[in-house]
């Protein structure tokens, strides 16, 4: 079996690179297991190079496989001045994470030999398809994360703060050995309105709507789920919203499948809901990548130039936010197979009822 | 009185810029008080446009004082367009925060005119030296950080496991209103020997030392604080390293005011150290400065060049690490005065005993 590491070696063709220099620390766990906060590693045709500063040098050789470990100096950014074969070479790095400084600074040490080529996003695009053990290690976390709602749930809802709620979903998830994955959205009432809503010291009241989007993080590895639910009765048009959104996302789901674009994918739900008369109340995105990340790639958007491939963990989550009724977001968590998708999200999405 | 952006606009002569665009988030928050997740500023004579996309407008002109907001497309670079002066205009940017990619994007889209030049730091240059109500917002996150571990360590050490009394720390700080200002250490026994230990799931032993560091992050603002316990009787040379480092923290902390050296201070708590046997054990920096981040400038290090000035808010955290013996540190957060510091963190330092 290819390691990961040999498979980015075998993109490097695509940049006319010779060797690949990963300072990205995401993008270095993936490649190598170090999850230290200082090293980087260089890849290629023979080269295996891990270099970290002298405090992590224990836990790379106890972390790190398939690389050579080379302890260096703090800055270890000096540890390139040396190791390059003979002749010409073309060295590709992370132009999207490289800042320019450090970029002037490899520039400066670097022998002439070596030549800085373009390479970001090489190792994101291999980090998308996800192998056996990483889509266990998302499921796990999104069993975890769904466990931990039904525990908050069952403790209601109503005269609760949204903090109040946003922390104890938060203590679950702890409880149960994970970390969130990003800080708990709990929207209700008008303030569902908000797709991007902190959580307030305000206490939900009956009769409204509860947005809830949470994740966790367990072994590395995130989940990222949002349902929301009625505290009693609903208006007419808190339920119209509610079934729109429904409605676009069963249809979305049921769309995606390796092959499908991500652009048309979000063009299945955002018909739907344009079509309901919401089409400027659909202010984000239908999903996107998760992993290691809570956002990586592929991204399913108008704007996306991706296309799904069988191994692709990604949301479908279509929302609709109306000043002065509130919002409803249904987001599900999916592996993208060839005729369709598995969806990893245990919770029922037909509206609930949580007093 | 000035404001922090005139104060900043004063620096950009330093490297003969006319604007500054502002892409660091947590420089952008420090200038504008916007405290979203995508959006910049740009600042010169008689120029404060802030910039986000339409998700974060409103919060925009809720949070951002002194500037302009304008709404931009969600790839919000792409305001920069446009709104410039006639004639040739130097523009700094920060090359320690943008990426080589966004850089190059910037490059694109910016008219001939204008013509980017280094200018990362400045901001921080600013932030280091804090406000009265920065000041107090800091002492506000040190005394909750301080209370929280008093209401830990009441409910005793011996036979907890390490994790579980750091996470009860972030638990107390959480009930506080804070959160945790970085993962908290908690590392007991021969664990204690690595400086960076991240907390296990092992119960802490009788007799043994015991060091936390700890912090809260409370409107913002950041607190720092170790604290190193014994759970019982120590050996005699765990007792030696404990008095050495205690020596250390005194002696550096006595030699803190406006113009003194970072590498001076490290060099007095060093020296100390050295003399003790023990050079080769303190394996990290005397201190860093503290504020919206828990490191930021100034540094006090071997290879620090900078001098302390009136109203930086820094830690004091000498530290020994032995091998089989255990580790201690202990750190203070103060405040640089004219002829002294003032230190924020409440907590005695003589040896304590929490069984």
């Amino acid at each position: 079996m290819t390691s990961r590491a040999d498979r980015v070696e075998a993109r490097l063709g695509d940049r006319d690179a010779g060797q690949l220099l990963v300072t990205n620390l995401v993008n270095l766990r993936y490649l190598t297991g170090f999850t230290g906060s200082n090293g980087m590693c260089l890849l290629g045709a023979g080269v295996r190079r891990f270099i970290t500063d002298f405090r992590y040098v224990t836990q790379a050789r106890a972390q790190v496989h398939g690389f050579e470990v080379e302890p260096g100096p703090q800055d270890f950014l000096e540890a390139l001045r040396e190791g390059w074969p003979p002749g010409q070479l073309r060295m590709g790095f992370e132009d999207d994470h490289l800042t320019v400084r450090r970029h002037a600074r490899l520039r400066d040490l670097l022998p002439e030999t070596v030549e800085l080529v373009l390479a970001g996003g090489l190792v994101e695009a291999e980090r998308a398809v996800k192998e056996p053990g990483e889509i266990e290690a998302i499921r796990a976390a999104s069993a975890l994360a769904d466990a931990a709602l039904e525990a908050v749930l069952a403790r209601g809802l109503v005269g609760r703060t949204e903090r109040e709620v946003a922390r104890a979903l938060e203590e679950e998830m702890r409880d149960r050995g994970a970390e969130p994955s990003f800080a708990t959205i709990v929207a209700s009432g008008a303030h569902g309105a908000r797709p991007h809503a902190v959580a307030r010291d305000e206490p939900i009241t009956p009769d409204t709507l509860v947005t809830i989007d949470w994740g966790a993080v367990l072994a590395g590895y995130c989940s990222d789920c949002t349902r929301t639910f009625a505290t009693g009765s609903l208006t007419e048009a808190q339920r119209e919203i509610y079934q729109t959104v429904e409605r676009a996302q069963g249809a979305s789901l049921e769309a995606v499948k390796a092959g499908a674009a991500g652009r048309e994918l979000d063009a299945v739900a955002r018909d739907l809901i344009t079509d309901a008369g919401h089409g400027e109340h659909f202010g984000h995105g239908l999903g996107h990548g998760v992993g290691l990340q809570v956002h990586e790639s592929p991204r399913l958007a108008r704007t996306s130039v991706d296309v799904l491939r069988q191994g692709n963990v990604v949301t479908v989550e279509p929302g609709v936010y109306v000043e002065g009724v509130g919002g409803v977001r249904i987001e599900d968590l999916v592996v993208v197979g060839e005729a369709g998708c598995e969806v990893l999200s245990s919770l029922p999405k037909t509206l609930r009822i949580v007093a």
